[in-house]
């Protein structure tokens, strides 16, 4: 059958990348995805030939990719992260009804939670939440009523798209969501560029996330009420009683 | 400095590693773990010097790494999924404070989250929460005070440890606490042994779900009220406007 991967690079580079995702953009005769990601895995499919597409036109990116892969030649769509959070697998499916039979097949990679946390520590030892705070394709309100519950029952947060040109303020608008629950000492990070060049990081409190003026590369980091910061790290604590004892 | 990696490996596969995994192992003199994870990559690391232990022994497990990479040699400690998600990296982090000092890598992958999620479609398309049901570290209150916020809140769910020998009934117990927000028809999965020998995936309902006797190598996922079945597949719609049409 005609075959379509929807594959998940993790940040970008070849060290980050799983052998089974490496694999099935050297099956693909084709790579599809967005131009930035496209972009990343260039210099390691150099003669690959490439459908890239700018942002917002998902669906458009979707349809042909499917297109391709029903007129037989083998498809590798390219997500940054995991192919299944915030990617591309889920349209991938929702399409596909009306192409003639491709098997998809979700290879999944490193998402910016799981990478950003490694360079902060080990923020997300317990029980987290994983929000986007884009309102593109999600009204603000469902976002502020999942804030308010995650802030609620005490998860740790991370929060995807915390800001971008057009919506400066959702991230100070997100905190003070969570400020109802936690203390503005609660302890948070951010990762910018994770696994890419010129990745930043810092670890802080809730009360300065608020002021800090994330952009769309940034990942953040909002502790539960158990989270410290321990030597430079946000790390959240499990709850092994000997601990530090 | 002394290095310490901390390494998820992800499902326990080659091809689900990353290299920046492999070459960490690699590179250490010691792998250090818990018995089963340990075994996992003792066939592509045969002769590595290794220092396995029991479940439930973790504060044990992470002192004697500690001490062996503040002795000078390089240690990595090995972790089923990623490393940073109910894994290793905390309590090291935690621990780290009463040796020598000891550089602490994280090194990310493949959560069974993410890994899991592929295997039954794209259930984790939009914002969704991560719990554990095991009541060992947690008390049952605060699991369950979680379940309900996130329910209420629309999120996706995506539930590790539903099960032990000893508490056999805390999955039907979370499903209970889910049904006061969604319908018995809600679009859940689980898959067991991820990405291993014997693994085995189904897409049912919740009400359905409630009555699957889960074990300890299960990951379950519960749907949000946009979570829809689509050929067999577990897929939570990110809400884009075309998709479908």
């Amino acid at each position: 059958m005609n075959k379509l991967y929807v594959v998940g690079i993790g940040p970008g580079d070849r060290e980050n990348m799983t052998d089974r995702a490496f694999d099935a953009m050297e099956e693909a005769e084709v790579l599809c995805g967005y131009d930035s990601y496209i972009d990343l895995v260039t210099p390691i499919f150099p003669l690959k030939e490439r459908i890239a597409t700018g942002m917002t036109r998902e669906v458009e990116r979707c349809r042909e990719a499917l297109a391709t892969a029903a007129a037989g030649r083998t498809v590798a769509v390219v997500c940054s992260g995991d192919a299944g959070v915030y990617g591309m697998a889920g349209l991938l499916y929702e399409l596909s009804a009306g192409y003639p039979p491709v098997e998809i097949e979700v290879v999944p990679g490193i998402s910016a939670a799981m990478a950003g946390a490694a360079v902060l520590g080990a923020p997300l030892m317990h029980d987290f939440a994983v929000v986007s705070l884009s309102d593109l394709l999600t009204p603000w309100d469902t976002i502020a009523i999942r804030l308010e519950h995650a802030a609620a029952a005490d998860f740790v947060l991370c929060l995807y798209n915390p800001s971008s040109r057009k919506r400066r303020d959702h991230l100070a608008r997100a905190c003070d969501i969570v400020l109802r629950h936690r203390t503005p000492a609660t302890i948070c990070g951010w990762v910018r560029n994770i696994g890419r060049d010129g990745q930043e990081s810092d670890v802080l409190t809730l009360g300065e996330l608020r002021d800090f003026e994330a952009d769309m590369f940034t990942t953040v980091f909002i502790g539960s009420s158990a989270t410290r910061a321990i030597d430079g790290r946000m790390v959240t604590p499990r709850g092994y009683g000997e601990a530090g004892q």
